[in-house]
């Protein structure tokens, strides 16, 4: 028997081989293909996926975890072991149990649906984007159906960014939270807007860079396991426990967006690169869900990144970097623009008091939708009401309202929520931190991150997909995800911020 | 029939595109991989190579060949099905005629050696090296006598490199080449030394860039097909017709290092680009031999890169570029510099005139070592007295000497030939190219190098692998590799610069 487990971690280590490959074809198509390798790279990654999907679901693999079965009743629950073969029984039946000709025919759908969402977008067209994402609704309720029997027809799409959490669940989490958030930001709307306008100045780039760069390598970086490149969209990409790559975006007259967005990969990233070196070649060197990634990348970005005790900190070093547009704006009006709340119409431009909003609106409509509660063809309508009712403002084209998202085009549904409930875990984790670290402030206004860092090495990133995301938190916090502390946490930042 | 066809050519593009997912994972770590990713990085390797090892020789791919075979005959001798199903045999034959045992083997051995040479090489300890090459030109000669019969041991090696290709050929030609090409040199020693002392000043490495980029974009290299990145060692790689990639890499005070290396990847880059885009998933798509790559990199370097016509053009644009340290200079003074003839121990610093002697020397040596008639005991000595007899200087050291090139500790052997018979062919096709341009010269001085890009394209380039080496070039220049255009050439150019 000790054959057959061997034998399962050769082949789960030429899958996790096969799948950090595909990884890599990816990240070079962001950063640095020229143009015209499109169409080779598709037929590379095309080859690729399809190699790791035979590999994925073949009846070797099949027998093995038959085989094994009898065996993990006897090792304990939380070992390695069990959990190494819980993963891979998981993956295999959930893979298995979609016909290939389903998988064929939604890549083929969501090849064409993108490049419909893109061209309707462009011409804020939503009727020439709709029939496709008809079809995308019904194929996603289809492959609902290869779960059945399920709870709610949403609980499958979600299990596949979220492991074992359920549709009523999430609901729930977000119905305690809505009301809270939405009448905080209704008080910080009654207030008078704070001043953020030295923010969009001229920004040198390469200073953007080396400034972002200075950040993260005392957030504890390790540039000789990783690196950071431009690319068009932020990204965290993971090639193996000691080849982590983030990339950033730099806008000369937005010199937000390149350093908290480095500040968030850089999150995502030292989460990969906690992952526990013997599973560098392991399904469980995956992290444990989306949320709790979110959770890790929010944290950095937010918690640490918009505090005042980070820019007590970091920006009498961004006044040097920039001295004729920051030198005269004091750090209290600096922490203050760069948590400035304002309801806006686009999701990865909002702010930390509304984001969660934009999240909730599109979880609403995607179970409404494969719910069949709601038609594709009203969508429009009811994403502009659900941006009046949660935030106020209504968008005055699809452009900026149903089709912002490329999400929906690739197929992703039953991932949005992910975005939010990482929101809600990042604060799980920093009371529970705040109460290990006890002068967790203190470390932070001193530049000192390391204790910090090692915490969540050790609670968090080491075990990779070993336990499942309510699994995870509960053991470290105790509870399952809750918003209170969240809600906690807004209420008190943003009141101090806005004197209420 | 036509099924078997279709067939074939949907085995070869998944063999083509694993082998250019193989080469992306070569480049990735040659340019921008973090150092540790390196243990990850060979697992990955090792699995794509291992799947396309599988792929390659697999039996499929044997009956295929074998059902097709008895169509070959009734196809045209030129069609690309023809030279499909041949080059495929002939691949298959080569890979399947060895035994996995063989090649798992050699790659431990040649890991370890590669290891071995290093340290040897920094320690100056070619005993060290000894015992790791003794059993690589031992592994070498088995290797050769899987293909048994041949005529000469080293032709199995060599065939690898420069298909049907055979060694008593190719010594023939080089020792037709070497006394005319020593005595060249013998006379330009006798002749006061060309100062080049301007060459080694400080030039910022930013202008080396892009006074490459420059030059090269003029030859035609198409940006959105293609890029330039930095790495240790200057290389080609493509990732199909539509990806080609080349590095440089940039001294501050050696400014012909980038200079002559962008124009020499420039020529292999443009080989690539230039192969008929039908070929993009096809083992047609490859190069017909590494002499021929040669051939195109070494023309744009040295026929093109080192005329007096393109530094008419140029040199204007590089004192504009480096004003304080050329501005003074004379294009004249600057066209004898970047020509200066000098023997030195290194063969990839060595110039026009001395680089055929390195090779010939390697090639004398590699043939005695798998013939037995020489002891790898005996090699540094055989090395040193080589060099004075080509060169007339003696390396001091074996760092200098026989430790210098990675090639036979990796298991390279056969390969260096390919160096100096890619120079040959450059003349053979220069000498063509300038019947059907005449005014080539006028166009280089003007800076219009499309119609002889176009020529390559059009006589070499779209190709691909169709037509073996010496058949490709016989269509082309009407005769098989002939050292006499090269001799002309270079006694021609060089008695002019230095006034013989």
């Amino acid at each position: 028997m000790e054959d057959k487990f061997a034998e399962l971690e050769d082949r789960l280590a030429e899958i996790t081989d096969l799948s950090q490959v595909s990884a890599l074809l990816g990240w070079d198509q962001q950063t640095y293909m020229p143009p015209a390798g499109v169409e080779g790279r598709g037929n590379h990654m095309a080859t690729i996926d399809r190699i790791l999907h035979l590999k994925r679901t073949s009846d070797e693999l099949g027998q093995l975890l038959a085989d094994l079965a009898p065996l993990v009743n006897e090792w304990p629950p939380d070992s390695v072991k069990t959990r190494l073969v819980k993963v891979t029984k998981r993956e295999f039946e959930k893979r298995t149990k979609v016909p290939v000709e389903w998988v064929e025919e939604f890549a083929r759908l969501t090849t064409l649906a993108e490049q419909a969402w893109e061209k309707a977008r462009a011409e804020d067209k939503f009727a020439n984007f709709q029939p496709y994402l008809e079809r995308i609704v019904d194929m996603k309720r289809s492959y609902a159906g290869f779960f059945a029997p399920y709870e709610h027809v949403y609980d499958p799409l979600l299990d596949d960014f979220e492991p074992g959490t359920k549709t009523m669940e999430v609901k729930a989490i977000f119905e305690a939270l809505r009301p809270q958030q939405v009448a905080l930001i209704r008080e910080i709307l009654a207030c008078p807007p704070i001043d953020d306008s030295f923010l969009h100045q001229h920004f040198d780039e390469q200073k953007q860079w080396d400034f972002g760069v200075q950040v993260i390598t005392k957030f504890g970086f390790p540039w000789d396991r990783g690196r950071q490149d431009k690319s068009p969209h932020p990204f965290t990409s993971s090639f193996g426990v000691n080849d982590v790559r983030i990339t950033t975006r730099l806008y000369p007259d937005h010199m937000e967006s390149a350093l908290f967005g480095t500040m968030h990969e850089a999150g995502h990233g030292l989460y990969d690169l906690g992952i526990h070196p013997a599973f560098a070649r392991s399904l469980l060197g995956d992290a444990s869900s989306l949320a709790i990634h979110e959770s890790q990348s929010r944290m950095w970005e937010n918690l640490v990144g918009r505090s005042r005790p980070f820019w007590k900190h970091f920006y009498p070093k961004l006044q040097e970097t920039f001295p004729a547009q920051l030198g005269n704006v004091s750090l209290e009006s600096f922490y203050k623009a760069v948590n400035k709340v304002q309801p806006s119409l686009i999701r990865v431009e909002a702010d930390e008091a509304t984001y969660n909003l934009h999240i909730m609106l599109r979880l609403g409509l995607e179970i409404s939708l494969l719910e069949g509660s709601l038609l594709v063809s009203d969508l429009p309508e009811a994403w502009n009401s659900g941006m009046e009712e949660y935030l106020g403002i209504r968008p005055h084209n699809d452009t900026l309202g149903v089709l912002q998202d490329i999400h929906w085009s690739v197929g992703l549904m039953g991932y949005f929520s992910t975005y939010a409930l990482g929101n809600l875990i990042s604060l799980q984790l920093w009371e529970r931190i705040r109460q290990d670290i006890p002068d967790l402030d203190e470390q932070i206004e001193a530049g000192e991150f390391r204790p910090l860092l090692e915490w969540l090495h050790e609670n968090i990133h080491q075990h990779g997909s070993m336990f499942e995301p309510q699994e995870l938190i509960a053991r470290v916090t105790g509870s399952r995800i809750n918003p209170d502390p969240y809600v906690r946490y807004l209420t008190e930042k943003y009141r101090e911020i806005y004197g209420i």
